[in-house]
C-alpha cells in the first residue's frame, strides 16, 4: 500500500502540485523572516509529500465529532477550539482516549459545557478531534545538511537510551526505497523493529516510505536544512509522525565547481598518461627536487617527450631546456612544478596560455602553511585557463603502465592492478615502502596534498576507465565534495573495488586533521554510512589499506557466500573461525555428502564439518586432496587454508603444491578465492611470498589478515551486487 | 548509608544469623524437592542479606493501615488478605496509588466494604499495605553459575532494547564494592545511570550495595545456581528489587583438584628448570620424535643431566641409556615422553614410582582423538603418584634461561622476558616463527595441548616467581578452571603483564574449538569481563598477541596518562591520533608554556598542540629537540613518534639519534615509554629493528600497531593500579 501510494504521488503533475504547496509555505516563512516552520506549516508540508501525520478536524456538533472520529479511527483526543480559552486543560477543554462514537458524542457536550462554565462569554469555534497515537515503536526520521555530503536522511529508534548509544544511521538524500530499507537494518537495535519478545514487527514499508519521502522533500527544497519527525509511531500496519520540526536557511550556498564527466576523463588522461611533459624548475644539480624529478622520469623509463624548463640552462641531463613552456613547440600535456611557491602563479599562467591540461604542483607553502590567498590565486588561474591542478604540497605521482615517475621520491616500477592515492606525503612514502617490501604491484600512486582542485572523485573517474587499474585505494583526511565522491564511487565500485582509509575518524584524529590541512573532518558515522552506501570498502588502519590493496587485486571474485576452512592446525581453525565471524564471512554448513567426501581424505579423529581439520602431521597429499575437493565442489565458494609447519609437509612443499592445485583447478574453470594462514618457523615467510605470487594471499603468523582480506573482497562483491 | 549498612551486616554474628535464615529457607525447599523458591521465600532471603525489596505489612484497622503506610512512605498499594477471596481485583479488593494517610484510611474501609459486599461470609485477615515502586531507572541484577568460572554476578539495564543489544556485564562472585561500581560503568549504556536529559542520576552506592550482597549470597550458598532481581528500581536515593527469582540445585558438583600454591611452585620449578631430565623414547634414529627431542636438548645447550630411556639401546647420541627411569641412580626432575600413546600409562607409573615431579607428554592419541579413557587413565596415575602432567598432545616446551629445548620442534635460544604458551601446536609453531623473524627474546614457550593437568594458572604461578619472566602471554581455547585462573591472574597481573589470546570468541570459533579439543568455549562476554576484572590484557588476534609480547617487554611502565605524539608527517599524526582514541590513550592537552616550548623547535607553520607536527623535511635536530623536550618535561608520560622518510633525515639517522636521545634521558632518570611509526621506503624496516633493539618498539608502514602496543601497556598499568 505504501508503495502504491509512493508510485501514485510520483507522477509529474502530483509532484508539481506538492512542490507548489511546499513552495507557498516556504515563501511565507521567508517573507516573514523566520528560520523555522510552525507546527501547522510542518503538517502542511508533510501532507503535501504524503508523510502521515495524525488526522484531525474541527467539529461543530456532537454528531460531527463522532463522524470525524469514526473516520480516523479510535481512540481520539477532543480539544476545545476557542480564542478566549488559552488554558484548555484548566478549562476542562481536553478529553483524551475517547474510544467510541458514543464517548466522543458525550465528550463533545461535556467539553462545551465545561467551556461555558469556565468562561460564559467565550467564543467557541468548535471542538478539535485528533487521532490519538499510541503503542507501536517510537522511531525518529530526520534530515541534516552536511558541509561535504549535503542533504542526508537519518533514522534511529526514539528514546534516551538510543541517544546515549548514538544508534543512528544516515544515507544521502534522495534515498531509494532500497536505501531506506537498509537503514532499518543499519542500526544496532535493528532487531527491535522485527518484533522482540512477542512484540509486533513494524511495517518496514511504511517506515521506508516516510524515509524516502523526507529525503525527496529535502532534496527538492535545499532551503530545508534540518528536519525532524520525532517521534514517529510505527506499528505493524502504518507509521505516523507525531511531531514535525523544520528549520530553513534561505541564504544561497556557493556550489563547488565540478567539471563534466567527459572533461575530467579527457584532462586526467592527458595528465596521467601524457605524451609530453614539462618539468618546471628542472635542475642538473643533485639534491634539488627538480633534479630528482628529472632523474626519476629518465631512469623510470618514461617514453614520452620531456621538456625541462629553466630560466638559464640550455640543456639539463641531456634534454634541451626551455625558459618557458611557451617556448616549446607543439603540445604539452602536463607540467610538473618543482619551483618555490612564490613562482608558481606566474609559471601556471604560462601553462594556461600554452593550454596544458594539468599542473602537478609539488611545491609546498600554500594552505598548509596558512597561505590561503596563494592557494586561492592558483585555483583561480587554474579555473581561468582550465588547467587541472594536482596538489599543491605533494610528492607527485607514479603511473607504472607508462613507466612514469613524476615525483621527487624514489622510483617505483612494479606493475600491478591497484592504484593508490594519499592526501599526505608521509602516507605516500609508506605506500611506496610497503609496496616494495611486500612486492605489491601497483598501477599508480598519486599524492593529492592540499587538493586545491583534483581530488578523490577525479581519480575515481580516471581509474574507472583505465584498464590498467582494477582496484582503487585512497587515503584521505576529508572529502572536499563528499556528495560528488559518493556519486562517482557508487558507480565505479560496481566495477572495481574501492578501498578507503579515512583518517580523522575519531574526534582526536579529526582535530589533528584540522590542524594539518585546514580540513574539517566530518562526523565519522556519516562517512561510515555513506561510504557503505557507495559500495566503498573501509580500511580501519594504514596496514589494512595496504594489505587489502595487495590481497584483493589477486583474488578472484567469489560467486557465493559458502566459505570453507581447511586446516592442518586445529588451533588455527578456531582462530580462523573467529576471524570469519569478525569479517562477516559465512562458514558453510556441510550437507552430509560433502562431509563424507572430506572425511574420506582425513584421519578418523580429524574433525568433520567446517573447519575441515585434517589434523597435524599429515602428508602433502591430504592438503592436496581436501583443497582439490574444496575447489571442485560447486557448492563451495571460497577457501581459507590453515597450514601447520611439520617435517612431513614443509612450507615450500605446501606452497608449491597449493599453487599447483589452484592453478590446475583455475584452468578447469574452478576459479575461487583462496587465502592462507601459515603457522610455522621462518620458512613460512618464503612460502607466503610464493603463494602470493601465485594468486593466493598468504600470511605468516597471522590468522586474522587472510580472513580480513577475503572479507574485504566479499564486502566489495556484495556492495557491487555480485553476490 | 548503604555502605554503613553493609559494614554493619558484615559483622560475624550478623553474618551467621543471616546465613541461618537462608539455610532454613533452602532446607525447606530441598525437603520439598523443589528447584526454585516462592516469592515470599525469595523475599525472606533478600531480607536476610539486606537486599531491599518493597516494604509490606498487614493492617487490621484503618488506623493501622495509615500508620504502616506512613512508615514506608507513599504511595502504597492496598490488597485484601482473605483465603476466601481469590480474585482480589474483581472483588474490589485492590487499590493502587494511595498517596496519603487519609486516602489509606479511607481505602481500608472501602476495601473491607467491597469485600463484604463481594462475599458476605469471607474470612478477612486484614489488608496488606505494600510500598508502591515507581519511577527510577529499571535495572537487572542477577547471578549465574558458569562451568568454568563458577558463580558470577551480572548487571544490566532493564528493558527489551538492552536485551537486543546484549548490554550486560559480569564479575566473579563475591564481588567487591569496587567491582560492583565498575559494573555500573561496564555497560554500553552507562551514561543512563548518570542521568540523561535532565533525568536524575541513580544512587551508585545503593546499586553497588545490592550487587555486592547478591554476590555474597550466591557465594555463601553454592546451591543457588541462578538468581534474578528483575527489575530493580534505582532512584537518586535508593534501589529496590521489585521481583526476586531464585533457582537452586542441591546436587553436589565435583570440585576440580587444585594443588596448593607451594606445591605448584615446587613441582613447576622442577619441571621448568630441571637439574635432571629423562627422555622416554629417546632415539638415535633421524626423523623420530625421540631423536629430535634429544638433539634439541643437546644442541640447545642444556647443562643438566640427560637420561635417555630406551628398551634396548645402551647409549644414545653419546648419553648412557636406561631401560626405565627406575634404573637411573639419583633423582630425576622431569620426564619428556616421546613414545606412542599406548605405552604412556606404564612408563608414567614408573615415573611415579621414581618420584619424578612432572611428565611432558608429547604423544597424541588421547582426548583429542576421542580417547577419553586413555586420558583419564594417565590423569589418575598422575594424581596417584603426584606427578604433574604437561599435555598430552603437545610440542613440549622451551625455557631459555636454562638453554632448555624439551621439544621436537626447532631449537630457539633468543633470551628475553616474555613467556608464551599455547593450547595448540600450530599456534606454538607460529610463536617460534614470529619470535625468530622479529628477533623477539623469550624466556619460555610452553605447549599445553589437552591440558589433562597443568594449565594456564599453573604456568602463571610458576612465572610469577620466575625472575627471568616479566611478561606472560597465553593462547587458550578454554580455561578448565576459569575461577582458579582469574584468582591467580588477578594477583600476578599486579606484578607482570598477562596477555591472553582467547580463541573461540565467536560462536563459530567456539564450534571449531569444541570439535578440536572437546572443550566447551564459554560465553565470550563472561571471558571478556572476567579477564578485565583479573587485569589480563586481551589480544584480539594472533598477531596482536605476538606484537604485544614483543613490544610490552621492552617498554617501561608509564607514570601517568599524558601521551604526546611528535610527528614529521602530519598525515601520520592524524592516523596516530585515531589510534590513540581506539586504544584508550589520552592525548595530553598542552598548557601554554609547553606549547610555546615545542613551537620554538618547529617551523612557524608546524601545527601547535598535540600532535606536535614538526612538518616534513626537517633535519634530525628538530626530531632531537622535540623528543628531548618530550622526555624531559615531567608532565609528559609517553611519546608516540611519527617518522617521515626524507633525504634530510634518513631512516637510520633518525633511528640512531632517537635511540641516543632516549638512552641519554633514561640515564638521567627520565624513563618513559616511547613507540614509533615509520613511514618511508624499505630502509625504514632496518630502522624499526634498530629502534626495537634499543627499547623503542617501532613499526614500518603502520600507524596502528605502535599505538596498540603502547595502549596494551597502559591497559596493564591501569589494571595493576600503577596509574
Amino acid at each position: 500500500m505504501a508503495e502504491a501510494a509512493l508510485k501514485r504521488e510520483a507522477t509529474p503533475s502530483a509532484g508539481a502540485a506538492r512542490k507548489g504547496e511546499v513552495r507557498r509555505v516556504l515563501d511565507k516563512v521567508k517573507a516573514e523572516g523566520r528560520a523555522s516552520l510552525t507546527a501547522p506549516e510542518g503538517k502542511l508540508v508533510c501532507d503535501a509529500y504524503g508523510i502521515p501525520v495524525p488526522q484531525e478536524g474541527v467539529a461543530n456538533s456532537a454528531q460531527d465529532a463522532a463522524k470525524l472520529a469514526s473516520g480516523m479511527g479510535f481512540p481520539v483526543v477532543l480539544k476545545i477550539v476557542s480564542p478566549d480559552i488559552l488554558h484548555k486543560t484548566e478549562a476542562g477543554g481536553v478529553l483524551v482516549g475517547m474510544k467510541s462514537a458514543e464517548e466522543v458524542s458525550k465528550g463533545y457536550e461535556t467539553i462545551l459545557a465545561n467551556a461555558k462554565k469556565y468562561k460564559t462569554d467565550a467564543k467557541i469555534e468548535g471542538v478539535q478531534v485528533q487521532q490519538m497515537l499510541k503503542g507501536g515503536t517510537e522511531v525518529i526520521v530526520g534530515s541534516i545538511t552536511d558541509g561535504s555530503f549535503g542533504k542526508l536522511v537519518a533514522f534511529g529508534l526514539g528514546g534516551v537510551l538510543v541517544e546515549v548509544l548514538k544508534d543512528i544511521t544516515f544515507r544521502l538524500a534522495p534515498a531509494t526505497r532500497e536505501d531506506a530499507l537498509s537503514m532499518l537494518d543499519g542500526i544496532q537495535a535493528a532487531e527491535m523493529l522485527r518484533g522482540v519478545r512477542g512484540g509486533e514487527a513494524v511495517s518496514r514499508e511504511a517506515l521506508a516510505d516516510i524515509i524516502v519521502k523526507v529525503s525527496q522533500l529535502v532534496s527538492d527544497f535545499p532551503e530545508i536544512v534540518e528536519l525532524d519527525l520525532n517521534p514517529v509511531f510505527a506499528t505493524a500496519k502504518d507509521a505516523t509522525a507525531a511531531d514535525v520540526r523544520i528549520v530553513v536557511d534561505f541564504e544561497p550556498h556557493e556550489q563547488r565547481h565540478r567539471p563534466a564527466h567527459d572533461d575530467i576523463v579527457r584532462a586526467m588522461n592527458r595528465i596521467m598518461r601524457p605524451k609530453t611533459l614539462a618539468v618546471i624548475g628542472a635542475s642538473a644539480e643533485d639534491g634539488k627536487i627538480g633534479n630528482s624529478v628529472m632523474k626519476n622520469l629518465i631512469n623510470g623509463g618514461y617514453k614520452g617527450q620531456i621538456y625541462p624548463i629553466h630560466p638559464k640552462a640550455d640543456e639539463i641531463l641531456g634534454y634541451k631546456a626551455y625558459k618557458s613552456v611557451k617556448d616549446v613547440q607543439g603540445e604539452i600535456d602536463v607540467a610538473v612544478f618543482a619551483i618555490p611557491a612564490k613562482f608558481v602563479a606566474q609559471a601556471l599562467t604560462e601553462c594556461g596560455e600554452k593550454k596544458i591540461a594539468g599542473a602537478v604542483l609539488i611545491p609546498s607553502g600554500f594552505a598548509e602553511t596558512g597561505n590561503h590567498e596563494g592557494q586561492k590565486e592558483i585555483q583561480d588561474i587554474g579555473r581561468k585557463y582550465d588547467i587541472r591542478l594536482m596538489g599543491p604540497n605533494i610528492y607527485g605521482f607514479y603511473y607504472t603502465p607508462e613507466n612514469l615517475c613524476a615525483t621527487f621520491c624514489t622510483a617505483y616500477d612494479v606493475k600491478g592492478k591497484v592504484a593508490l592515492s594519499s592526501q599526505s606525503g608521509g602516507i605516500g612514502m609508506a605506500i611506496i615502502g610497503f609496496s616494495r617490501s611486500a612486492k605489491m604491484g601497483v598501477s599508480a600512486i598519486v599524492g593529492l596534498g592540499n587538493k586545491s582542485d583534483i581530488d578523490e572523485d577525479d581519480l575515481l573517474t580516471f581509474f574507472e576507465q583505465d584498464d590498467n587499474t582494477q582496484v582503487i585505494a585512497q587515503h584521505c583526511e576529508d572529502l572536499k565534495d563528499g556528495r560528488a565522491f559518493a556519486e562517482v564511487a557508487k558507480r565505479v565500485s560496481k566495477k572495481k573495488p574501492i578501498i578507503m582509509l579515512k583518517a580523522g575518524r575519531t574526534s582526536a584524529g579529526a582535530k589533528a586533521a584540522s590542524s594539518h590541512t585546514g580540513a574539517l573532518a566530518g562526523n565519522d558515522k556519516i562517512y561510515e554510512d555513506v561510504l557503505r552506501q557507495s559500495g566503498v570498502i573501509r580500511a580501519r588502519s594504514l596496514r589494512d589499506m595496504l594489505e587489502f590493496s595487495r590481497g584483493i587485486q589477486v583474488l578472484p571474485t567469489p560467486k557465493g557466500e559458502n566459505v570453507v576452512i581447511i586446516t592442518g592446525a586445529g588451533g588455527s581453525g578456531v582462530l580462523l573461525s573467529d576471524a570469519c565471524v569478525d569479517n562477516d564471512l559465512k562458514l558453510m554448513s556441510f550437507p552430509p555428502d560433502l562431509d563424507e567426501a572430506f572425511k574420506k581424505f582425513i584421519p578418523p579423529f580429524g574433525a568433520s564439518g567446517n573447519p575441515v581439520d585434517i589434523t597435524g602431521g599429515e602428508p602433502p597429499k591430504t592438503y592436496q586432496n581436501t583443497v582439490k575437493l574444496g575447489l571442485e565442489d560447486d557448492r563451495i565458494d571460497a577457501l581459507i587454508l590453515g597450514y601447520w609447519h611439520t617435517i612431513v609437509t614443509p612450507p615450500m612443499v605446501f606452497a608449491t603444491l597449493m599453487a599447483e592445485v589452484v592453478e590446475e583447478m583455475r584452468s578447469k574453470g574452478k576459479v575461487k578465492p583462496v587465502v592462507a594462514s601459515l603457522a610455522g618457523d621462518v620458512q613460512v615467510e618464503e612460502a607466503a611470498e610464493y603463494l602470493y605470487q601465485h594468486g593466493i594471499p598468504a600470511y605468516a603468523y597471522s590468522t586474522e589478515i587472510p580472513v580480513q582480506v577475503l572479507g574485504a573482497k566479499y564486502k566489495w562483491a556484495r556492495g557491487a551486487g555480485l553476490l
